[in-house]
């Protein structure tokens, strides 16, 4: 039994608040559960230096936690000096998932920041931020799009979700929280795009490894949670 | 006239929504307007070096901005390595406002940090998060006193608000918002207790000096909004 | 009784001395008793990024504390790694005093930097600076108009000039030194101009909070202290 | 056709030499081809402060390039003063997958740093520092067990090696070069036990989404590799 | 002809002003003509970390020059985040020169930190700094003696004091200033004790080589020049 | 008797092999015993931004030992996020050295960045590094003149080496290995070029002073190692 009562299968409850950011050219509250993310999409008119006249856009993640989002208070990484590298470590990933699915040169030369800032955490933060850093930088292209500057159905190819599997207490379940996530013997994280692709994938065995079966159950409960996600997304940008 | 058709005397909407964070032991989002703080505050068992066996607490704050809780957005200060002059000046502000109303040695040799964490900003992010941290760090200690480790009533000693009032084309207004601060030629910051005490005043000419006579109406300004700001955490805290 | 035998409304005896850097533009070293703190402004060709073919020239301070310059040795912050919260705060509000009283546009593109290093410290030293600063800035002025770059009459409106008072045993008291400060109830600092406009204003109450009354009393003082300054000021550059 | 000529299942040359540090307790140069990468075991007495008297022993690694090991120079980190996220990912990576076969509280209350610096770089440097620093933990437990601290047998429980595998022009092949790194749609590192339990993959689609079938290939090209290098472990500290 | 007019063999005017610090435990202004050195020694009870519970002290020293003692502003170390290679090397200098007349055991267990901090650069400004702080750390163990806790004829051997020479135009001169540095084919430092034996020597070409016997001329120039100034230290202590 | 046995006119046994980095314009592998350093030297087509446009070259240096190259493991630099005084002192030393033996107008606006990293210590890191250096430069710019950039003749003006000497128990020694570094009374670094030229004198008497008897007697001990060097040099290059 999960401690959430869950079935192995069942996604935490998932939703996207669209437009939750006065300033930014596309937001999104993102919440699994426990887990809410602020997503925030930024429109800048200039790209990285070294892509700088090569006549194509680029998509950018940063990641952050605030201090007491977590059970016990963490220190402030601007404080600290520097991000931690489980820190740099999500923002790559997310800047690498969402960019699978934009066309980078029908962009055009500009540059879309996706902040993804939690304010609350219980397990699922990474899978959380790609899931609604997509519908950010979604909004961020609809707005694009509403001043002539690119058309949505050139620059964005695909949908974009994540989500965890890991093996709790001998079985596979999907959507880990927290007090699986730190039980867990292993934790497996999946990105796909909307039409079943796969984007990427990392898993890791926290104590004994793990075979080749188990990580096919995994990969099938991720590709049902996943196709979830990406209905949600559908509806809330509908 | 306002850009906001506020009257000179009129405060932004203000709210207070407690309990905002799971793992906090007191939490608030505060809003002036569109000027939104997260504040959270967290119960440490270890006071700084400098306290240890001194037999009394210590209240400390720490503030941060979200990359793009502002208009343009701003680099992220974790990544720059350093947190700026402004961010720094902001928290030492929090911190002695806050420690202003607190009774160190009833508090018992613990630390309250109180995070303030702006998630959108519309000017007054300071005096917001000054008025909203109040509001966590009683939380904070009425979660301690159901736990029986002090008596909020010898530890807090009274309220404490903020609010900042300007000379706004010539005409001294109370309650400054972002179009207003930019172009005011005076800006000024009070801090009060709920019995009309003055704990900061922090007052700054932009282009030309002010004189006494201008001062003393923002001061007159100024207690009256945080008059007003006191009265509604009372509601809030009630 | 002050611990210096000083009347309440006694300043320290305050000296400038000019042209005591062989290399800078303009410098002075001021003296507001045992505080003691140099100041040179150095002229740069370039004025900040931000500025850039703005058509107008800018002045900035940085402020820093030779480590033994206190009644304990403090850690040198070149090797600590970064400046602190307190010298941020200091050399941000030594830069706005000083350009409350310039023509920037009539300064040309061109940017002043005023460094106020304190060689010894007894209370007040912000003030000292702010105070010297204005005289190794007038210099500075003066070395540009010699040399056909400026008029000093058109780049520099008037005095500016600081000082610091207290509640110290429940009586206010003018500038400050280090057993008042350490000891006072409410300390505030005040900046003016020449002709007695304010420039700056930040009062703090340490322990409890002050009344409006007080601050008045507080400011009364300054005025009369800043005066005093000003005159001094003005046989120095005479 | 591979750049290299290899067939699509064929490992590049691997060889350990051993012993090629005088003073580290076990130490291994493990070249892949052209990627040479030199790894070193170090024993110290302490284990870091969040383990203290928990009477178990940790196993961590750290992960550096010089400057001149790739094609064009790099910054040197020691330099720009801080490892980028890259470095602090590989090092990271290293330092679970050694641990996934390492019986902590048999090690006692000891810390084990793996460092594996790249002397010469052409793709897979992460794979063949898992693989080296095996041998060069292996090394120092054997060191260990000389001098009666432990029993290797109880401490490590099995071997673990890595491999890269990708999808270079359609194709799947095993154990990419720089050249097909730079070049490859889909790459993957996978680690495994001796045994053949998966303890780390990391899949990341480059340009399209890659499907579970092509995944299922690379999986086996990794199972194939890896047991040809937990082999040449074998003869390497038999 | 040097451009000071100088004979080769002649000093710049040398001076060493005492107790220039409140605060200091011992202090000097020391003056090699327009360079100007501020050095204060300051006592500290506790020693650095790998020394504590041995027995014996530490002497050490901090180098920092003011942004405007050179004759363009030089960027603030404080602010640019870290001690340059140069700063470093000096302070490094300066520590080893001053231990080599100190009984370290003698001493006992405390610390010295001697702060040299250039007020205004030309030329020889780490040999100045080795020379004053000899008078500051004497001044400081007096200060010691006077409260019983040393005493100086024990913890104190002997004298020690520094100078540059260099071959400027092709003639070998004593004590450069900055002109001549600047020129100068071969720079070499010199730290000499009282008694005439050798502590430190740097000797650099800076554009062609230089000879044996050019070397024992500088050598000659040094011995004569640091006479003279531990002559002076005599007059300055007696 | 020394602890290697060794004559105390006897050097180490010293090699070079060449073309041991697959990526380097110029390459060396330095051996003095048991001190290994990887040198390289990389050709880049920018100058520092203070010699462009001033049509001539440079060349400097990078200095860093692997964590594990000493007998205790040190932290690695990278991951303290600063380069130490000793590093910075060394890199600039060995830049100071090649560059005296280099025409910097005849390179062209190039610049050279050998970099030196230390596989193993065991004393003397500095002047092998120097010694190997040389060769790595020697083949880095024989690569330019095989592409007609430039002509090593003009160029390259002389060999430069560099050992280091010291007093050990009372006697004068070549060389010194780390256990005579440890215990040497005085040390002294020194760097000749081909023709006997000085280039670079570092002599500091760890505890006693040492007199000019001493000194020459090191330095003739280190033009007989400097002699050796060079010859091994020319037979590498050869």
């Amino acid at each position: 039994m999960r401690p959430s009562k869950r079935q192995p299968d069942e996604m935490r409850a998932v939703s996207f608040e669209r437009n939750v950011s006065r300033h930014a050219e596309g937001s999104c509250l993102v919440k699994f559960g426990d887990t809410h993310v602020l997503c925030t999409a930024s429109l800048e008119e200039r790209v990285p230096a070294w892509l700088r006249n090569g006549g194509k856009g680029w998509v950018t993640a940063e990641y952050g936690m605030l201090p007491r989002s977590t059970h016990d208070r963490m220190r402030r990484e601007a404080s600290s000096g520097k991000q931690g590298g489980r820190t740099l470590e999500i923002q790559r990933l997310i800047g690498r998932s969402l960019r699978a699915v934009v066309d980078l040169p029908a962009l055009g030369e500009v540059q879309i920041t996706v902040d993804c800032d939690v304010l609350q955490a219980d397990g699922g933060t990474r899978t959380a931020a790609i899931s609604g850093g997509w519908v950010a930088l979604h909004d961020c292209l609809r707005w694009m799009e509403a001043r002539s500057m690119i058309s949505v159905d050139k620059v964005l190819k695909d949908h974009v979700a994540a989500v965890s599997c890991g093996i709790h207490e001998g079985a596979p379940v999907l959507d880990l929280d927290y007090p699986e996530d730190s039980a867990a013997g292993t934790d497996a994280n999946f990105v796909m795009t909307g039409k079943g692709g796969i984007v990427e994938i990392q898993g890791t065995a926290e104590h004994e490894p793990f075979s080749e079966a188990e990580f096919g159950q995994l990969l099938g409960l991720a590709r049902k949670g996943i196709s979830r996600i990406v209905s949600l997304q559908q509806l809330a940008v509908a």
